[in-house]
C-alpha cells in the first residue's frame, strides 16, 4: 500500500477530512457514516468512499466510519505522527505570524529559531524565541537538526538562503517568498505563493461577473 | 471564448505563467518562444502551447510570443484589469503582513480599512489606516463600496463575520480563517488554509522519506 501513487487532488482533500473529524472527535463523535460525512461537508458520499478506497476502504458497508481510527489513520498518511523541527527564516509579520501560529506544535512541528538579516529586530523575543542574525543560521541548522525551513523573505534572497540551507541539512521548505526555489531532486518544498492566491480569487470574482452578465 | 470554461489546473498555472512574464517584462525582454519559457519555468513547452491554446494561443509559430501582449492578456483573464476595494478583518500579525503586502495595489486590489475585536488594536496605525471596530465595519462597507473581504480571524468568529458582511454587500472573500464559509451561491470564496498548506509539506516528506527507503 506505501509503493502505491495517489493522486495530487486525493492529497490535497485530506486535510480537509482531517479538519472535519478532528471537529467531530472534539464533539465527541464515535461513528459517522459517510452521508453524514457528505452532508457535512459538502462534497457527494461516492467522492468520499472513493477516496478513502484509494487507503483500504478505512471502513465497513452500512457500518460507518470509526471516527478516531479514521483520524489517526489519515493523519499517519500526512504523516502527522512524526516530529519535525523547524525554523523560520524573515521575521516580518508573516514570519511573526507563523510562529505564534501554536497548531504547528499539535500537528508535530516544532519551531525552534527564527531569523532575520535586518539587526533592528536582532534579540527581538517572538514567542519565547529571540530573533537571531542569518550569521548564526548555519551552526543552528546543524547543531539543532532542523529538517524543515519556513521562508517569509523576499524573493531576491530566497533562492541563495534555501541553497544554503540544503548545504547544511535542510529537507524541506514551506516557501512563502514570492519565487521558485530551485532545489535539488530529494528535497521538498510547498510553495504559499499569496498573490497567485489573490489573482485565482480575481480570476472567480471575474467569471462570476460574467456568468452573473450572460 | 469568455464562454468556454476553463480547467482549474490551468487557471492555477495563470498566476505563475504571469510571475515569469513580469520578470522577463521588468527585464526588458521583448519576445520569447514557448522553448525558451519552457527551459526558464521548467514546465514542457507543449504543456505552455496547451494552456495558451485555452485562450486563442497568444503567438505565433515559430516567432515566439510577445512578452507585453501576453502579459496583458493574461492579466485580463485573470481579471487584473479591474480595481477592488478591499477591507482586512482581524488585525493580528497576519492582518498585518497582508495589509503591508505593497503588490496589492499593483494587480488592482486597493486596501480600503482594517478591522478588529480586540479593543487594543483600535486606533493602531497599520500602513495608514486606523485599526477601526468591528461595529464600525457595516457602515463603512456600504459607503466606501467594498468588495472583498479578507478574513484573518480566528475560526469561530468566521462564518457569522462573513454572512454580516454578506448582508452589506461582500462579494468576494479571500479567506485566511480555518474554516468552512458556507457563503450563498453567487459569493466567491478562496481559501487559503495555512495548516492544509503545511500538512501537505508532511505528506510530501512522509512520502519522500519512503522513497528512499525502498
Amino acid at each position: 500500500m506505501e509503493e502505491k501513487i495517489i493522486s495530487q487532488a486525493v492529497i490535497a482533500r485530506l486535510p480537509r477530512y482531517l479538519r472535519y473529524l478532528g471537529e467531530l472527535k472534539d464533539s465527541n463523535v464515535e461513528r459517522i457514516s459517510s452521508m453524514e460525512l457528505s452532508d457535512l461537508m459538502n462534497v457527494t458520499a461516492s467522492q468520499i468512499r472513493q477516496d478513502f478506497n484509494n487507503f483500504g476502504g478505512f471502513g465497513q458497508q452500512g457500518y460507518g466510519y470509526k471516527v478516531n481510527y479514521l483520524y489517526d489513520e489519515i493523519a499517519k498518511i500526512l504523516g502527522l505522527n512524526k516530529t519535525h523541527h523547524l525554523i523560520i527564516v524573515g521575521a516580518g509579520n508573516l514570519g511573526q505570524a507563523l510562529a505564534n501560529y501554536m497548531n504547528f506544535e499539535r500537528r508535530g512541528f516544532h519551531f525552534k529559531g527564527i531569523f532575520d538579516s535586518d539587526e533592528s529586530l536582532h534579540g527581538k523575543k517572538i514567542r519565547d524565541m529571540y530573533v537571531q542574525s542569518m550569521d548564526e543560521m548555519e551552526s543552528f541548522v546543524k547543531e539543532n537538526d532542523i529538517d524543515i525551513a519556513v521562508l517569509t523573505i523576499p524573493k531576491n534572497g530566497a533562492v541563495k538562503v534555501a541553497e544554503q540551507l540544503v548545504n547544511c541539512g535542510v529537507k524541506a521548505f514551506w516557501n512563502f517568498a514570492h519565487t521558485d526555489l530551485n532545489v535539488p531532486a530529494g528535497i521538498v518544498v510547498e510553495n504559499v505563493h499569496l498573490s497567485d492566491s489573490l489573482m485565482k480569487l480575481s480570476y472567480k470574482i471575474t467569471r462570476n461577473e460574467s456568468e452573473i452578465m450572460h
